[in-house]
């Protein structure tokens, strides 16, 4: 290269500073405090092909720090991929331009991952890392040997989901992830030290981790402490000690870089500071040249891989995996056809794991895990080993009490690719990886999360364990389907439907306590229309009980009392809103008529069940809190047995 | 004493297998473990008073590994608190028992916090150590001076919330928090080293703690390291090396001790490995005396504490402050009358700011934060310094990148008492707080979360900021204010209901962009009726339109529109659903009549507006996720506009 690695730098910087001055909104210290790190990253060991941005063997880069989105868009344009184009860049944060304000996958094939919450891209990271070992050791060095590289800032750093995915990385020795440190003392309220004390390098040290510092303003010295991080088998912190908003002479090293344009004065200013003679949005040929010569870097290492992809003898299950097309399989089918045959009674967790047992034998790549709840939430099965620090092929993970870092990571292995993770947390729970979820949601990761204890119904661990509004927050989430089951075979049929999704997340929320098996015929996935109708009225109908999961139970005790009392009643499962909100209105309208009074019974809160029973409907849930119990004095004293029940509706129909 | 503190522990470990026992539900194994550190604790140092539980100046101690729930249950009793009995530990785990399944303040007196969220209960603590370090800059010694006292397991530490809770409390420097940490290597799912591999004294260490380890079975020993930690003015991690279900001797030391009963045969063999000779829920006569006798250490400190606050020239004040009466003021409505006089455009964050600005003024005991966002929160006042390890007077906390240990934070400094904290983030982040927000909800803090960004008029930062099911999701959270004010006039009101509801908390949703005032009237408070009609149809009234928040703007717009094509429409703002749903069935329907076409507009999920709007309502909403433009770009995008409904409710009407 004849240009300078400053020069390269300084072109991120312009771009930046251009762009966030263009739009006149965003975030222009973090790429121009970083600029020299992410040059020498992109240009000498980054690897990658904008050629084939989704190439299996790449190198995976996470800006963690997303509000510093015009770094990675710069990059991206600078070494060749298709996107974005200087025009994207010129619309910066403009509708439909794919240069969000944060970096979204989904808009560019470049962004591995979707980032802006803090703390997010790094524990997404370590899933792609985990995938990485798991695939590496399933299919060798020939296919997969890439490693995860990171950007983050203070903020990834003080969030608390930070030291879960801290303690997952160091824990299972992911050596191939690196991550650099935007060390640049400055958060937006001003100065680190407004808020923090902490030793970070201490901390990582303390977890396992590769520590070093380098100067992350000089190439060199950038480079020295990247080589020391590939040499040590640990994950590796790279303190990049950097001034934000470097080049802004007068405003650099301060927050007022962090977060709003510098102002055109400031801009010409850093022009001048930096050296930096051409018009916005332009870059001078020699160092746009030395750009696409980095970004070329890639193109012979790829092809060399894709002649060994073709040559292996796994090539088509390693392409198979990553392409996320499911291995052609019975599991699910055969699974309900022996409940059918042999009904259970038994909890829908344990339903779950009966489940399991058949898909994970069946689809190798399943890989699942708990957040220190195995034994509870039923997720592993007999197939499957540990996957260790000593040993990555295992495909079930002791994620240890980190629900949020647990959900992050997942998010990692399937946006990595090869992998169908799933893992499990109490319902409750789900709060404490929910902005983990949100992520699922928006990328629309296929990821499966396995909630059990899903109401009252857990007993006696009382309120702080019982989901009450859990399942309505979780329905109102956009790509998200939340699953009920109310069986054994809904279950089973739930988790099919789950793993067939390979554009988003699900959910299934599952009992703890044991449920009856409801249906006796499974001709097809009815779960599938996210409600049906499981018993129809025999009298002349003049109700229909809509229920969810352990409550159908209730709604057929329901309904019994309803007809012996002359009063036809259908009983509506309804395993999944979503699923139901996407069938035609004559469906809908078959299932939930008009004209007859409908009720729901949901262990819950009863907000948002007008959307199915109307204003003049009947809703039975529970809109307080829960109470430690055993689960039937629960049942009994919050009013949701058929006993209470019925008389409310035979009142409400005027019997 | 006379009787050997082994017995002393052995009655709680008896006490402890025995309730769980009887419940044929609990966890044994940590009571059983911990009963030697916490018979210390509570003989030799915890400052307590069984006779007056509420004590302003006891020592606060919270068991965070709130699973171990007969520990506290065990000691509360036979230090002599009135509650729980022995009928009361007869029946742990049963309906209407004091003793749930984990420790909850609002059951028992003796219980400081609800425990059981991993977590949580450690970073609440650093909460209270906040607020008696600012109230005993505020009144001195001699009112306020006492110790934080934790009891935390590997769940606990391992959260990502610990780090939060560690961070801060290491950079306040609060040295009177001590957490005795129950090291004994083993989680549900078996021995920690499957999940983690962390040296957990070095990343205390790296966090400004001071750190110590001790024989948790050991009296002296685990005395020393107290003593130590007290000696040490950091906050102090005790690592109490321990025996999980300590004299069980076939299960002791591992995981099956942890979350069951120990069964019939070992709970025999236990007594006689701890040669504890009664009867179930029996404590031999001088067992039971020696404990009284240390449960009556306190009284006469407290007495001398009484007689001091008697004397104090602030004494009042102090307990005005701790029993949690707002100071006489007339702070929001001079500023509502302010701004009637003086109507004014800003964003309602911008009006919480200049809301705050009055109250912060008018009542001393509101101490505020955000979690790094203090100039986009607009949360931090002229009056208010900056609480530091330094000066803990002031009343503004920089919480740093930490929205989780900010809200466990606050409910700990409101559960303390003499505090009423507030603290900012963005709407969207209210996912990183959740299970904070759901404590507060179920324990009833008086805590105000101040979310600012309240929809996609956010703009430029894009989905990942811009919350769509953040609103509905809060509102289905029991015991939870759910505000989202139109205007400035509502966001003062607003305010002055969140503070006056000393009985739980509030979250405030507001806006980043600007909005007109539409209050032109305010000779009451129209938010407390959570919605109330803004603007009455002048043609024949043929819709209803409800919106909050920004919308309300646009809803009138709308009504412009219709009226000016001859219908006839009410505009409704509705601020808070809670507050709507509890008002008369008769004010509801006169708000919302059920004869007429009802729409609701709201830049958020459309499930749940059913609620009002009914089944034949319309619902204006966004049910996908957000985009990064400018605000004006996006509202027209997602059709919130009057141009873009108006002609949609004409068509519903038959225009």
């Amino acid at each position: 290269m004849t240009v300078a690695p400053k020069q390269l730098a300084n072109a991120v910087r312009a771009l930046s500073m251009d762009a966030v001055q263009a739009a006149n909104s965003g975030h222009p210290g973090m790429p121009m405090g970083m600029a020299d790190a992410a040059t020498v990253l992109f240009t000498q060991y980054l690897k990658f092909d904008p050629q084939a941005p989704k190439w299996a063997d790449r190198d995976r880069f996470v800006l963690s720090a997303g509000h510093g989105s015009m770094l990675i868009y710069s990059l991206l344009h600078l070494t060749g991929y298709a996107r974005p184009t200087m025009a994207d860049i010129r619309n910066f944060r403009q509708l439909h331009s794919p240069c969000a304000g944060h970096p979204e996958n989904f808009e560019l094939a470049g962004v591995e991952a979707t980032t802006g919450p803090l703390g997010s891209g790094f524990a997404t990271a370590v899933g792609m890392a985990i995938a990485e070992r798991h695939l590496n050791a399933t299919f060798g060095d020939d296919l997969v040997d890439h490693r995860t590289w990171v950007i983050a800032g203070d903020g990834c750093l003080m969030e608390g989901i930070n030291h879960e995915a801290v303690g997952l990385a160091g824990h299972l020795g992911l050596g191939r992830l690196i991550v650099l440190w935007d060390d640049n003392r400055i958060t937006i309220d001003g100065s680190v030290d407004l808020s923090s004390s902490e030793n970070v390098l201490g901390r990582y040290d303390a977890s396992g981790w590769h520590t070093i510092a380098c100067d992350g303003h000089d190439p060199a010295d950038v480079a020295r402490a990247i080589d020391a991080a590939i040499a040590d088998p640990r994950p590796s912190l790279i303190a990049c000690r950097t001034v934000i908003g470097y080049g802004a002479p007068n405003k650099q090293g301060t927050s007022a870089t962090h977060g709003s344009p510098l102002g055109g004065d400031e801009v010409a200013a850093a022009r001048a500071a930096l050296g930096w003679d051409s018009a916005p949005f332009e870059i001078p040929a020699d160092i746009a040249a030395a750009w696409a010569e980095a970004g070329a870097r890639g193109a012979p290492v790829r092809a060399e891989w894709e002649k060994r992809l073709a040559a292996h003898a796994q090539g088509a299950e390693f392409t198979r995996r990553m392409e996320g097309r499911l291995p052609v399989n019975a599991a699910a089918a055969e699974h309900i056809q022996a409940l059918l045959a042999n009904p259970q009674k038994v909890a829908t967790r344990k339903a779950s794991e009966n489940a399991l047992e058949a898909l994970t034998a069946a689809i190798p790549e399943m890989v699942g895990g708990s957040a220190d709840l195995t034994g509870s939430n039923n997720t592993k099965t007999k197939i499957q080993q540990p996957l260790t620090a000593k040993d990555y092929s295992g495909r079930y993970i002791y994620y240890g009490i980190r629900e949020f870092g647990m959900a992050a990571a997942m998010n990692g292995m399937a946006l990595h690719g090869g992998v169908i993770p799933y893992g499990g947390t109490f319902l409750v729970f789900s709060d404490y990886c929910r902005p983990a979820i949100r992520l699922s949601a928006l990328q629309r990761t296929r990821v499966v999360y396995v909630m059990t204890h899903d109401s009252i119904g857990l007993g006696e661990d009382g309120p702080t364990h019982q989901p009450i509004e859990h399942l309505m927050s979780l329905r109102v989430m956009p790509n998200l389907d939340v699953y009920r089951p109310a069986d054994a075979v809904e279950t089973a049929e739930c988790w099919a439907l789950s793993l067939e999704k390979a554009d988003g997340p699900s959910l299934l929320a599952l009992s703890r306590q044991n449920l009856p098996q409801v249906r006796t015929g499974a001709d097809e996935n009815l779960s599938a229309k996210g409600a049906y109708r499981l018993r129809g009225a025999t009298a002349a109908r003049k109700a229909v009980i809509v229920a969810s999961g352990s409550e159908v139970e209730i709604a057929l005790g329901v309904a019994e009392r309803l007809e012996a009392a002359g009063i036809g009643a259908d009983v509506v499962s309804m395993p999944c809103w979503s699923r139901f909100d996407a069938q035609t209105p004559e469906y809908r309208a078959e299932i939930l008529p008009a004209d007859v009074l409908k009720i729901s019974i949901e262990a819950g809160t009863t907000i948002g069940w007008e959307r199915y029973v109307g204003l003049d409907g009947l809703r039975f849930g529970i809109d307080g809190f829960g109470a430690s119990a055993p689960a039937p004095a629960l049942y009994e004293y919050f009013g949701l047995t058929p006993d209470a029940i019925a008389p409310k509706i035979l009142a409400a129909l005027g019997n």
